[in-house]
């Protein structure tokens, strides 16, 4: 059964920015798209209800492998009907490959050509991810795109760990290409006859995996990648390994290196970037997917993201302050509350402080992206960024 | 000028329960009413969207007097516009006096003719709250209802510690009445001429003050301060002092000594209490109004309330129980997420999991109280009563 689990098209280019429209079973996704982080089957402190709402209307969101494997576990997701069913998101998802959350376990993880060996932050339970297994979890969980189990080099790798990460992540997308083709093919043949059958199976046959280049900050290296990457052939390519730090200048020398030369009719995803500005300059350099903590974060750390910067609610001078967070602004939290109220909750350590700054952050990123979108169609792009950049610059009152 | 603060019409009986209509100048609430709590300005957990939306449908909400003083302070309610403007919430609000907050210190308190010295829970600083200090402040956060200051008994006081502890309570809530008119006096002067100035002095005309009936358990000084509070006169009656540690038969002895005494034409109070069937018998006793922290302070730690009684989600059992908490709660978290999912989410520290506890269990109080005072209306209260009891002593599968 030959069915087409994801579709890409560019439907706009302005430069090297592209505006696209991405096709799963479950939703239509306009590109460049901001993907808010769900770690373990929740966008941290908002409901999915609101991730619904007009207000940020979230097509897609992420799930990481490696927290929900651990708990609550892949029969308990099972049973739940896969990880739509089990968190109540209709929706699209995408999973990671879990490569990365063990790699950034540190000192606790040990990496052989196999996979990676690693202790649990749960209850320190040793533990084992391969490509192989990593597949296998992401078919059960069912999102509609799984991530190759990459390994990741550090910023101030040398060239020799770099290539060594890089020729390991190559042998790893190749075994994780493998594996899903063998998933796939089981779920198809078990559940091919019907739709039904395909669909209580999981979805797997509609799953589409994407690779990862890596290649630390060595253009010569992630050029190498890009192309033994794309040679394996994936339904979609991300760039990894980047926001680990190396510095600002660094990292949009990769992009600007890499994303263009992706090819041209497959969706391109950079991994855990970053800040409004850098998914601006990202996708100047031709970047259609991203997914980060940072609104839901730093909501839960008093900060919010503004049209003119970071603001930080803690701050005194905002104790009397009876504007919303970002006067330009139209999130239900910014039409409601005072910067002032906003303090307050902060510092009475309630819980709904985290609950607001966190949707409007959601809010501002979702809102940023809905422009920029609309920038690249109106062949406005360059201007949209300039001016963006400015009144960013600028500085709060 | 003469203008009516708060009017309240008994709409129903069946027994002693009864259904009314309360229409201050920003709501009209039926009763028997549950006020959830807001103690610091936000009901914990809960955006005011919520609180207003059909599943809860709140037409009022408590703050704390004690809390809202000491934090933000009242200088920074007042530049906000007073509680309701500051914390954005347009429907009905009733302040509590801080007296049962600041007896609640315990030794961090002391007690005297005057009024109450005790150390801020925040900052260890020295204040003072008294009669008519608790006025001042109520004015200035602008609630539709104020509560008289007062002092609380503990439950295992001796009738001479309840006797001075009820004649206390009556001297303060002489005071809290003069106090109380002369603000209003002093308001309605200023801002006399127009409604448009009076409603920017914090609608304290519109403001009414509730009396507390205490006494402990003991009827005779119940009966007592029943009669001595109301020769006061106020525009409700509460009764205080319930639910501090006393065995339930005696608090129910207290309110149907107490409840169906109270003058007819006023609404009845009954503070801090307490889980749904002490609201139906308290309601089938004759009151009409309460508050209390439960669905919400259960709500974070994991509990729910449901039709067949308390479920704690993280029961082993509903590892893989794909039902929603409550199979006969139509709330927009039983529509979408199973217990499976709820405890995934509280075992993993997840705030979502307070959240949507947090939304269910207001909604199931909110809901139950709507069908309280349906069965009253159409003189099924009795057959409501039996069967909602029998139910929640059935248990959970």
């Amino acid at each position: 059964m030959e069915t087409q689990p994801l579709n890409f098209e560019v439907i706009a280019r302005d430069g090297n920015a592209r505006a696209g429209i991405l096709t799963t079973a479950r939703a239509v996704i306009e590109t460049p798209v901001f993907m808010p982080v769900g770690t373990a089957g929740t966008v941290k402190g908002i409901r999915f209800e609101e991730l619904e709402s007009r207000d940020l209307d979230a097509q897609i969101i992420l799930g990481n492998t490696y927290h929900l494997w651990l708990r609550p576990g892949i029969e308990t997701i099972k049973a739940g009907g896969g990880l739509h069913k089990f968190i109540g998101w209709e929706r699209a998802l995408l999973t990671d490959s879990g490569g990365f959350q063990v790699w950034s376990l540190g000192k606790l993880r040990k990496i052989t050509e196999a996979g990676t060996e690693f202790r649990s932050h749960i209850d320190g339970a040793l533990c084992f991810l391969s490509p192989e297994i990593s597949m296998e979890v992401q078919a059960a969980l069912g999102a509609e795109i799984a991530m190759a189990f990459d390994e990741c080099a550090p910023g101030e790798a040398t060239p020799e760990e770099a290539r060594a990460s890089m020729e390991l992540t190559l042998r790893w997308a190749k075994r994780s290409r493998e594996a899903f083709d063998r998933i796939a093919q089981v779920a198809n043949l078990r559940s091919g006859h019907t739709e039904a059958t395909a669909q209580v199976n999981n979805l797997r046959y509609q799953q589409a995996l994407f690779g990862i280049v890596q290649g630390a900050s060595y253009l010569d290296l992630r050029r190498e990648s890009l192309e033994r990457t794309v040679e394996i052939g994936f339904a979609g390519y991300a760039i990894g390994g980047l926001s680990v730090g190396e510095e600002k200048p660094v990292m949009l020398e990769v992009i600007e290196e890499i994303a263009p030369r992706l090819p041209p009719e497959k969706p391109r995803y950079l991994m855990g970037v970053g800040t409004p500005q850098d998914l601006i300059e990202a996708v100047a350099r031709g970047v259609d997917m991203f997914d980060c903590v940072l609104p839901t974060r730093n909501g839960r750390t008093g900060q919010a993201f503004t049209a003119r910067g970071k603001l930080n609610v803690k701050n005194a001078r905002y104790a009397q302050d009876q504007r919303p967070l970002d006067e330009l602004c139209g999130c239900s939290v910014c039409r409601r509350h005072s910067r002032a109220f906003l303090r307050h909750l902060y510092l009475s350590g309630e819980m709904l402080a985290s609950i607001l700054l966190t949707h409007h952050n959601l809010a501002f990123f979702l809102d940023t992206m809905r422009r920029v979108r609309q920038a690249i169609r109106s062949g406005q792009f360059t201007k949209f960024h300039r001016e963006y950049t400015e009144q960013m610059n600028s500085g709060l009152e």
